[in-house]
């Protein structure tokens, strides 16, 4: 009987571990390693402070919401005095995993990131001197950055590096799909799984794979044929400055993107089978049946991981001297 | 040496409780008790919510941040297409303690507030019917409301039941000055202690009482010495028609008034010093010297307590259904 049953058991884990899906174009996300938790905290905070905008309305988290895939669901996004921005919102979430930041790449990394928006007058609109002033004039701020970086020197440096610390603990684990591919078959249906293989087979996974389904590689959008929009967004050329990279932006995640609607660049595709529908024909030159479409949309819905997972982050206050947000000016 | 340490307690018990300062005019608050957890579960998702606004970008919590003491730090708020709001913000936090609601009591209670904002053109300008519909499309709120409710049927009435159910929850109780309120004598420093006997002495504490240190009674701006402003705000005139009511608005709590700067009904003062010489000058006719107002500051800093205290909520996707916001038209 014992015999029998350790018998069972290592077949079972035999099976198991055969099967787990080591060979497939998209890997599990790892669960991110908290190695500095107070500088996560740190930039928890900032994520989520207004005052980092010259209205003391908007921050990080204004466009990528935490509570909604780490996007604003919006074409492109509100900004200071209600500019209307440029170009989709991409999610926050797994960025981590990107190649590079922004949708042309131009910023290296999360930290590189952080800075723009903060400075960009359509966004936040303020200034880096502006908000190390700011958070000077914040005793409990100082402390913070004190523990953290061992000075209380703050500069927008260190402000951009906690933000980014922060980022890093935004991935996803534990979606449906990533328990398929660690061996768990019936975390996905027959429908879901043959979305997967219809994904894989008609070619979409030549640009979203790995871990993050995306976010590996920068292509042309309208590979096939052009892709018709009002946005005049030209991608990867602004940054290398070669004419190939015309209309080449990053290929964004596909991780979580039943939560970010609407899709593209431009934010042009309200729902996920639009979306595949037009992927499908203007990068592939494949015109989906509404049946297949639906197969990949089922497939993508499994694709939705663990959402941020925190305490709603309580802001320190202003002190007398903190110089007060112009929302109006 | 049993019956000394039970004479002892016994000892200690008797001063604690002869001690607890129970004739006060101000008391501690009591926690809230949650009765209805899934509703509040509810509320607090669509508190959340930026598409209960037309703009798909402004939530309650946009204005009644609840990182920030309930408020949104602004003189007076920004709506959508960055509209200037009339009047300062009030905090949300302990607002289920106020006769009324709105600067000029024009609500009975929270839930006739929450319809408010949502249908305000300078607020978040949707409309009822428009944000029923969004819900009603989302298979998740569906879902979440029947259980609630026991019927799919979603309407604005059980929109804001559920939100002004979440906004109840939003207490601070366990502020040091409660703690001594309650008994424990070293809560507060000896200078905060006196700078609450000058604020009981001079006369504040005659609108600023009860658990809410405030909140409880509508009085004149400018009741020893007209107030001067640029806001045309009229107070509660403009809800009873009475001449008499010019003026006058509602008492604001004072509690975690250090967070929820800058002050009054126009926003006028940005500082607690500024607001309590204000407010000495033009209610009591007093002129505090600098050493009284600072007094009066640091007893009113440990009137902050427990701020919220809860996981950042998860909103369920938008369907394919779902009319998608429109925030430049």
């Amino acid at each position: 009987m014992k015999i029998r049953s350790i018998t069972a058991t290592l077949l079972a884990l035999c099976i198991s571990s055969a099967w787990a899906a080591t060979d497939e174009p998209i890997q599990p996300i790892t669960p991110a390693k908290i190695t500095k938790p107070a500088m996560v905290e740190l930039g928890k905070k900032l994520f989520f402070d207004p005052r980092l905008s010259k209205s003391g309305f908007i921050s990080c988290n204004s466009c990528h919401n935490l509570s909604m895939g780490g996007s604003d669901n919006l074409k492109t996004s509100i900004g200071d005095h209600w500019h209307q921005g440029p170009i989709n919102a991409p999610t926050v979430l797994n960025s981590s995993m990107s190649l590079a930041q922004f949708w042309d790449g131009r910023a290296a990394d999360l930290k590189a990131q952080a800075g723009g928006p903060i400075a960009n007058p359509g966004e936040m609109g303020f200034t880096h001197a502006l908000v190390v002033e700011m958070l000077e004039s914040i005793p409990a701020y100082q402390v913070e950055f004190k523990q953290v970086f061992g000075t209380d020197k703050i500069d927008i440096d260190k402000v951009t590096t906690a933000i980014a610390e922060f980022e890093k603990t935004l991935v996803t684990p534990n979606a449906r799909f990533d328990k398929w591919l660690k061996g768990d078959k019936k975390a996905i249906t027959t429908y879901e799984l043959a979305g997967y293989k219809l994904f894989k087979d008609s070619g979409c996974v030549a640009c979203h794979n790995g871990p993050d389904v995306g976010g590996n590689s920068f292509q042309k959008m309208g590979l096939v044929e052009a892709y018709k929009t009002t946005n005049p967004a030209e991608g990867r050329m602004g940054v290398t400055g070669k004419d190939a990279d015309r209309f080449k932006f990053k290929v964004p995640s596909l991780r979580n993107v039943e939560l970010t609607y609407p899709y593209f660049h431009d934010g042009a595709a309200n729902t996920l089978s639009e979306a595949v529908t037009t992927m499908g024909r203007v990068q592939l030159g494949k015109q989906f049946t509404p049946e297949e479409t639906a197969k990949i949309v089922a497939f993508l819905k499994t694709l939705t991981g663990d959402q941020p997972n925190f305490k709603l982050p309580i802001l320190p206050p202003s002190s007398d001297t903190t110089p007060r947000p112009t929302p109006f000016n």
